[in-house]
């Protein structure tokens, strides 16, 4: 995962290796860290290219045309992109250990539960943006406060001890990055209103899979930093 | 399906007889579509109720919090919404005839073209709002040519008779819903160059669960009519 990023006129990757799977990721990438989420807490064994996500190789383009991670290859030649369809994907593709239900509704459940929760990545995105322009972020600093209250009170009904159940599932991995950088955003402060949300949180840490493929607070802070002036360099931060 | 929709005001309605399951739709919502051309194909035993979305009962955001249809009820009180994750529900329920593919590559092919496609529903939908307001639709026009010549020669990439293969499945139904209004929206001009969808739009017609649910070009003119002037008759137009 330390592996330096590949920007535009390096060398298109060889063929994947014979019982691996390959993911195009980049080291921050939120929705390229639900891919790699599911990798780890299946144990499936991969390999990791990370891309220059502001100077892109020509050649990433024909792995997916969006030109966006993640994108998982396999030696088949199958290229699988889009975040919840690569996580899907794993899930079938190695079966041995579930993480998305199997019964019907449940997994109807996350999938809903999975759209609601968009507003309030989109909410988050748009604050990074401004926070870098030095702009006043109050507003969408209180309706992401509203969307976390809402999402815990009508929608993670929160009974059990995960969003999905008294065990990890898929909808916990495929929620968790924003979480993880909810704190280099602004504060923790968010959470203080979502009790049940916080103590998610912190269960969560102790997942093998979470410990595997975190970064602190200062990591995430000084990425952001780089990425929003632009700084092809983001991409290898702390490198 | 010619029963009227219900409006604000309209008793909530009993619980879903046994052997049942139910949809909440509107007659003309290509969405809504989806999800009744997925309960034909399986042989599905089903009712209907259809919410006037432009004067929508109180109680219908119990069934949806969005207020959106499809929602899908069944006998245990299970509620579903969202339309891919409304028919995919119904093929993991039922799946006597299943329409999605048991191979994870192709059921993640079939899931990466659905998110392809979305530019073509938003470009339709932009054009429908347009043309009601008599505002020049030439470029928006131009663009979902574009949209669609581009679907036809990358994504669907068209060497089987349907888009998943030789038999109808899943992703076929998923998109229909536009193809059977296009020619109410302009004109049938834009498949002059897109020759293998057209070949699939006549192979289509021939499907069963398309002619149980199909409506006819200037029934569909009607209703945008009145749709976009914010006539709530329009839900049960021709009524």
């Amino acid at each position: 995962m330390s592996a330096k990023s590949l920007a535009k006129g390096s060398p298109v990757p060889g063929p994947v290796p014979a019982g691996l799977i390959r993911v195009y990721s980049m080291k921050y990438c939120p929705f390229a860290h639900r891919t790699r989420l599911v990798l780890e807490a299946k144990g499936i064994k991969y390999e990791t290219i990370n891309i220059n996500l502001m100077n892109k190789p020509d050649w990433f383009f024909e792995k997916n045309p969006l030109g966006l991670v993640p994108v998982l290859e396999t030696c088949q030649n199958e290229l699988v992109y889009d975040s919840p369809i690569t996580c899907e994907f794993l899930d079938d593709k190695y079966p041995a250990k579930r993480l998305l239900p199997t019964d019907p509704y449940e997994k109807a459940k996350q999938k809903m539960l999975l759209e609601h929760f968009s507003k309030v990545t989109g909410s988050m995105y748009r604050i990074s943006v401004d926070k870098q322009k030095s702009m006043d972020t109050t507003k969408l600093e209180e309706d992401l406060q509203d969307q976390l209250i809402n999402f815990e009170q009508k929608h993670a009904r929160m009974k059990t001890r995960f969003l999905g159940g008294d065990s990890v599932t898929m909808i916990d991995y495929l929620l968790w990055p924003w979480f993880e950088r909810l704190e280099a955003l602004s504060s923790s402060k968010h959470l203080e209103k979502t009790p049940k949300l916080k103590q998610w949180m912190h269960l969560m840490q102790q997942d093998p899979a979470i410990k595997a493929t975190a970064h602190d607070t200062e990591t995430y802070r000084g990425f952001s930093k780089l990425y929003f002036a632009g700084k092809p360099e983001a991409c290898d931060y702390p490198l």
